[in-house]
């Protein structure tokens, strides 16, 4: 089996789990979607591999930042969500874990948007102009912009309440000097955990 | 004025034009489109800026691959068409320069499609289920593929005629790990080469 590990605070719990799998005896192959998972992965003696030698995976599992009550999601808050998106549509099966309080009626968070750099400013005026407030996201620990794990930056953009997140995901799609956005709209399982038990949603079933 | 500077030979003839006239005394500002275009305008002695200073220009220039009756047009046969899409995109009016050769009835060149390295087999089988035949673009005095200014691959993808450039544009658009292909949909002017003369033709009067 491949699997596809996100990342973020709550898929790592799952990274960390299925480390003690491997370690009974589980046989599966991963692929990370960022430094962090890869690093994570690497520590927990998770066997890893690539999308060019495996580019369909069995299942992909990741965290949420916001999922509404249609499985359209937020993603982004650690900037790997491009990495993420890809490897989402590679998995024949895409999981999203979450606890109860990422889930919403309608989707409001700011959409975090990958840009290239030098088209910065122009992709900004294009956002404003599909009626977004974008903010490029800053960095903590270096001066300047966060640069993801691509070499790019992340604007943070506020929509408001998001009804329509298929309509904005391709408007957003559009926009010359964007790498990809954090709407994702194609969740196949969502496994809410409620203090102890877990609660699974297929969209199927919506 | 503010002017964008594509790439390639045709619109190379164009930045040397333009030399001639800045050293005439023409005070512009140009954004180039690519390394190529950058130090033939060094060459030149034209001044340059950035799309960060000058997000909006008053005019770009740049050449095509092919462009169709309707003004639709491909382009990416040097790599460079994500930067000169954003630059066209941030400039009031987009200009193409062309000789006769490159006017067809309709498009059918392959799309030149821009690809994060790391989703590049994902991208190349979402790009067979949209009906295309894609191929890693290989570079000629470096060992294996080519690599863009902005550090990603290329893949050229054949669709046979393309019938509705706006809608397979779309679709290109939104697969995750593309960051940009080479189907130009908003050209305002085309100014052919006919044998010292030229003819220019405007979307407007279409």
């Amino acid at each position: 089996m491949v699997v596809g590990l996100g990342t973020g605070s709550t898929v790592a719990w799952t990274i960390r789990a299925i480390g003690r799998m491997v370690a009974e005896g589980l046989d599966i192959l991963a692929v990370p979607t960022s430094y962090q998972s890869e690093a994570l992965a690497i520590e927990c003696g998770i066997p890893l591999t690539t999308l060019s030698q495996n580019p369909v995976l069995d299942l992909a599992i990741d965290g949420v930042d916001q999922i509404d009550i249609r499985m359209n999601a937020i993603k982004g808050g650690g900037a790997a969500h491009t990495r993420e998106k890809v490897v989402s549509i590679a998995a024949r099966r895409f999981v999203v874990v979450a606890d109860g309080s990422k889930r919403v009626e309608v989707l409001n968070r700011p959409v975090p948007v990958e840009v290239l750099p030098f088209a910065a400013m122009v992709v900004e005026r294009e956002l404003v102009r599909i009626g977004g407030y974008p903010v490029v996201r800053q960095a903590r620990m270096k001066d300047g912009p966060v640069i993801t794990d691509n070499g790019n930056f992340v604007m943070d953009v506020s929509f408001g309440e998001i009804r329509d997140p298929a309509t904005l995901a391709q408007e957003i799609s559009q926009i010359p000097g964007v790498v990809d956005h954090g709407i994702f709209t194609k969740i196949d399982e969502l496994h809410i955990a409620h203090n102890g038990t877990v609660e699974v949603i297929r969209r199927n079933d919506l």
